[in-house]
């Protein structure tokens, strides 16, 4: 059974300057049947043991077992390919600490991983074999620290669980060894050097959170610290410093650019480093920077990555919907970097950027059986689209050849509690809403809820402490209609901070308080200098975003394609809710049917061009969440959906 | 002094099926002072001696010498890297044919490269001293019969040129007993093969016109007919059938897809193939697959490929403006096929899309002083753009590491003339207008023209025969006005083929006919499908797209991005002649500056959302044709223009 204190990820230590605190793992559970909890159980489920399969026939647990001498063949993948194996031990730790289970996979990789490991301390199959000649030689390139950050981040979930078990120790030994070897080697008596993929900032100071050992810390500041002065190397023609965020310091920085996986990685890394040393200027730089991404960088989904090339943002305001790269990893990225913003800043711009990440550039990119994954999450998906391969596939895979996301998809699943809510003895304060229990210092409140499918949040105090506490209620900012009730009466509430509701009160257990976030449908728009979406609109409910698919077509246009449907914003939009054969809420949007002679691809601007054109009888589409598309047979999809010109 | 009947690139043999006859290359001259002939006399004076001073400094002369053994040092460049010689070779031999000047240049290189070959005809310097083992063992990737395809199209310049100069029989000795070699390796004889990029076929029917030998023909038509076929491998995780255009046999396909330069390369030889072979079935299957890049996959500018990614066509209608990849090789290569197209068919719609190309397309790839160039040619350049790199540089770069688009500029430029004119004794056919001179079976007329820049087009007989001949002359689609004249009087023509003016009749020294093709701007606006560019309209006067640039913003709007203009089409555009620093010809375009409290990048649509926005007072902005942007400062520049919302 897991340890009775187990904690999630991110767990600032209480000299941190974070103004939330996390709650212990068991603090919060999530019920069977709300879509959090259901996401959670299908990881458990299908997702692990999936990934788990996967390192088997993908040969990265081969690849470990050719340093031990126990396998011959050749090394597999990747060559950061152990991180894959990391990533899916710290999703298997953490479910083990939420709900028990075999521990097989986590009992015969810690055993691997000891046995393979150097005396040193060094651990990577690719250079302990083949490649031991550029060891610590390719830092640009060669993923070593990022690979050592995994296994670190796999070690912190194997102490934050039931720490007292012999795999978890061996794990956290292993890990720490790598860290020292780290310390000794890149500390302030070793040398001034750099991995190009951020990552083992964050892990080392998870590490210093889990042990105390301020070595940990330190180097992490250092790392911080040292990048955007050129250590990776000069611009060169295809690789330039801003690729690798290497072009300016970290507190200095204005602008998300370059490789957004390795963007979002630092920028969680520096927060952690700022709350934990009190760098408030730091923790500044890392809110501006992530202020200059939500601004102009970040697609409706809060996806980020612009561009394919270089998986990276783009320039502001270029979101193009049907090449947007938008990875699976830099939108779990940028929940990790939402979520240490949150708690050092309590702001909840934060927790609502947490919130559409999960339910829109999160949730698309597995499928409703948990078994197949997107990489990069478009918008939009054309008629004609040539969809094999994996660099934009019209249907999710099971595996790519990179297969970062699955695994990292895994390990936030199986965490995804201890990110809804926060707290203390002062109070409770509750920002993913779901069906469970929460509690904290003393006070428990159960949860029920169809969030979001329906606007109604019931909350019910089940214990208390006899002193008056803080019950303290995210309103999402798309919400411009919250109505709270205390026990069936209009609630006396402050909001000391945007964002929240807050109930200060002596409460006595069967207390009900009642949310209601209403969720009208709405029309959304870009900003004018989004030129890849001008003249559309999105739908969205609550915070979903919705979608065309083609399979939702009706019979009436079964001859259209998607890419002639016009929006009439003229007309209502109708909530359906148990209608559809996957959307338990769809949208029914009036369209009209662009036609006419449109065959030039150019053609002169007409006299009459801005008035309304032809078009046929008008009709209604049943709009999906963007989540749940590409689920049927391959077919068009689109989230903005052109504008019809409206009669004068 | 060069051979008194030279020719130009694409000269079909009489029993080739073509409609149209090319003219031999001192039947057209370009005078000086029109834009066509400064664009030929700058390459002479600039490119061409550019690239041979790039090709010093790069290490392309080095590794052939490395082949001689007389260098010592490493490779340099791609593993293609010869084919930048031969293109400049060839551009030389052109510029040699067209203009006399030094020969230098190809003495020097057909010695080494006869120095250099391989007793059984092979030639290629990476594969000849690093990568025996290798020698036609990868040819999905290796390039080695792209770059014999070069060698032989700089031996068919020799042969067109003074062919009876040493170095010209050479040259054409060189590239036969490469062709030989060929021919005995993948002949029918020899194994069934292809190349990863197409280019050999094209040269290779070249190459059979100009010696008459059979083989090299029959070889062209064999490597057609085993593409499609899977020779190239199955499609992979990264690498697709559709890349190579190895996906379907050329005679069924029936969209442009996959890597352009490889697809429109692949389709001009397979016109070439045709009408050498009365292939009507292939020729009507390259018009079908021209037409599926037309209509659905082709840029304003007439540039071709949507995606950095793989060099790509995207899906039908994704043509974003910001991220065209539009590569120039690709555009030079439409440019060719479209040539093909017009000889094998004279079908006005290919010499419109040549001229398209030559004043867009391909023009933007130079800068003004000719020594500086694009590779990826985008339509849109935002602020704030990350212009470092070679990937989407803010500005023309002097080289490329993949140098391969310089030479083939200057290659075409040097031959441009040839592509102007078709004709015969009976009649002369112009299809680009340029001022200069026309000969064809003894009658010669002089063009005088300031086109584009003026829309007059004055023409006089000065030579001709005693018997009735025509005089054919194109007018351009986006001309609904024409006017001609025959000596002051409305002109009596004839229209048999659509895009053409025929004037038939016993023609006298002296007589003037004057076409005038009125150029009243246009804006021009795109097919509902092209999301990317819905709303704004791009404004182009006779064949050349205006654009907007930074660097013509007024002092009133100095302190405004390019992106918050909107046109306003509610106020006329005014054509400005001789007031702008680069631009012979602006358009003065009437905007307003878009403000309002926008800054959130997504916000629910207003109820007044569609009506006009509020706007500052309403300004003018010189539009400058787009083959002229960044020639200045660093800016942001875009062809599409965003639509102000008109008031009701």
């Amino acid at each position: 059974m897991p340890h009775s204190v187990s904690y999630g990820p991110t767990v600032p230590t209480p000299q941190a300057i974070s103004v939330l605190r996390p709650l212990p793992t068991h603090a919060v559970r999530l019920g069977t049947g709300g879509l959090l909890g259901d996401w959670q159980d299908r990881n458990a489920a299908a997702t692990l043991p999936h990934c788990v399969g996967r390192l088997h026939a993908y040969g990265n647990l081969d690849n470990l077992r050719r340093v031990t001498g126990d396998f011959g063949g050749p090394f597999a993948g990747y060559w950061f390919a152990d991180t894959d194996v990391y990533k899916t031990l710290e999703a298997a730790l953490w479910e083990l600490a939420r709900s028990g289970g075999s521990s097989e996979f986590v009992t015969g990789t810690a055993e691997l991983l000891e046995k393979a490991q150097d005396p040193d301390g060094y651990l990577n199959s690719y250079f302990q074999v083949d490649h031991r000649d550029r060891q610590w030689a390719e830092l640009p390139s060669s993923h070593e620290m990022y690979s050592a950050g995994h296994l670190v981040q796999a070690a912190v979930a194997a102490a934050r669980g039931d720490a007292h078990a012999p795999a978890a120790q061996q794990i956290l030994a292993v890990a720490r060894r790598f860290a020292d070897l780290l310390v000794r080697r890149f500390g302030p008596d070793g040398v001034d050097a750099l991995d190009g993929h951020p990552e083992v900032e964050t892990a080392l100071v998870e590490l210093y959170r889990v042990t105390g050992h301020r070595p940990y810390l330190d180097l992490a500041a250092r790392f911080v610290e040292l990048r955007g002065h050129g250590l990776l190397g000069p611009d060169s023609r295809f690789r330039q410093r801003h690729y690798y965020q290497d072009h300016q310091p970290v507190r200095d920085a204005d602008e998300a650019t370059g490789h957004v996986v390795r963007q979002v990685y630092l920028a969680a890394g520096a927060v952690d480093v700022a709350v934990e040393t009190g760098d408030t200027a730091l923790l500044r730089a890392t809110e501006r920077l992530w202020e200059s991404a939500i601004s102009a960088k970040t697609y409706l989904t809060g996806g980020q990555g612009s561009r394919h090339r270089d998986e990276a943002f783009g320039d502001p305001y270029e979101l193009p919907p049907d090449r947007s790269y938008a990875e699976t990893c830099a939108a779990i990225g940028g929940f990790h970097w939402a979520w240490r913003l949150l708690l050092a800043t309590g702001r909840s711009r934060y927790a609502d950027e947490m919130e559409r990440l999960l339910y829109n550039g999160i949730a698309v990119s597995t499928a409703i059986h948990g078994t197949a994954f997107f990489y990069s999450n478009p918008l939009q998906l054309r008629t004609g689209h040539n969809g094999s391969g994996e660099d934009a596939p019209a249907q999710r895979l099971p595996w790519y050849s990179c297969a970062c996301c699955p695994p990292n998809l895994a390990r936030l699943m199986a965490s995804l509690h201890t990110y809804t809510a926060t707290g203390g003895s002062d109070g409770l304060q509750v920002h993913l809403y779901a069906s469970g229990t929460v509690t904290a210092g003393g006070h428990t409140v159960d949860v029920t809820t169809a969030y979001p499918w329906d606007e109604t949040v019931a909350i019910t105090v089940t214990e208390t402490t006899q002193a008056p506490w803080t019950l303290t209620l995210r309103v999402p900012a798309w919400c411009t209609d919250a109505r709270l009730t205390l026990n069936g009466a209009p609630a006396g509430v402050t909001s000391p901070h945007q964002g929240y509701l807050d109930l200060t009160r002596t409460w006595q257990p069967g207390d009900q308080v009642q949310l209601v976030l209403t969720m009208p449908p709405r029309l959304v728009t870009a900003h004018h200098r989004v030129d890849a979406v001008r003249g559309s609109v999105a739908l969205m409910r609550g915070p979903l975003v919705y979608c065309l698919e083609q399979a939702d077509l009706p019979r009436s246009l079964s001859g259209n394609v998607l890419e002639d449907l016009e929006l009439d914003p003229g007309r209502p939009i109708d909530v359906v809710t148990g209608a559809h054969p996957i959307a338990p809420v769809t949208l029914l949007t009036p369209v009209h049917v662009r036609s006419g002679p449109d065959d030039e691809l150019y053609r002169p601007l007409a006299p009459d061009a801005l008035a309304p054109p032809p078009t046929t009888s008008p009709a209604a589409v049943p709009a999906i969440p963007y989540f749940l598309w590409a689920n049927r047979s391959a077919g068009a999809m689109r989230v903005w959906i052109p504008l019809a010109p409206q009669k004068r």
